[in-house]
């Protein structure tokens, strides 16, 4: 995709980002149609995943851009973005690979509201957080 | 579903709600595993959506509870909820009555952006909002 700042700029000016300046970016594999997750996109982050062809989103943890994937390898190339009505959710379909939970399991979305309202893991890991992580990761810096 | 005050709490406990006490919603096409929108639940939303199986959300210009389709007919029964390892996003799996988009689209994410960063509109529209809704209603309160 072209990065030109005069295009980019016009991008960002028809989102309607959050108090933050950000924008929730739903991750879907565009092979399977499942859908992975779910994260929040800066402007930089917007324009990164532009650039590279693969998905960055913000990291309130990290204070900055979260490059999906650079200590996993389980990066994702984006094949398409699209944007809903409101200019306020992005739904970018990638070809994930890997997984895409820092948990280890295909998809984030690996637990299920049971009719006695319980979560449910219904899913099987894909891969062992342990084998691919360094130890005293937090949850959102699993990437 | 149950919805048995004690496990409703007991699975609200289990969710990461937002500062305004939301959480995220995607909401999927079960059938053709579309995305079809996202949008905002609080508690008495989801406690709505699991006791009538029909999903209801939080509408800030509404300032309460929402029951998608209640003017247009346009109700989603829910077939699954799945919950992300973050425990704060939602992924609702829906049987999608008529169109999911208030502007008359099967789905919100009707636009695409193109690779000179323009927004293309890359569906047919499946109803004619005009037809649908009473006159000067805003964009959120579309349903």
């Amino acid at each position: 995709m072209t990065t030109s700042n005069q295009a980019f700029s016009e991008l960002t000016r028809n989102l309607a980002w959050n108090a933050e300046g950000l924008i929730p970016a739903i991750i879907q594999d565009n092979r399977s149609q499942r859908v992975l997750m779910m994260a929040w996109m800066s402007s930089l982050a917007l324009w990164r995943t532009l650039e590279t062809g693969q998905t960055h989103f913000h990291s309130r943890s990290r204070g900055g851009i979260w490059h999906k994937g650079e200590t996993s390898g389980h990066v994702q190339h984006v094949r398409s973005i699209h944007v809903d009505c409101d200019g306020d959710v992005l739904l970018i379909r990638v070809e994930q690979v890997g997984a895409a939970c820092h948990e280890g399991f295909p998809t984030c979305f690996f637990r299920r509201v049971t009719d006695s309202l319980e979560l449910e893991t219904v899913e099987s890991p894909a891969f062992d957080p342990q084998q691919v992580y360094p130890a005293a990761k937090t949850a959102e810096s699993g990437s």
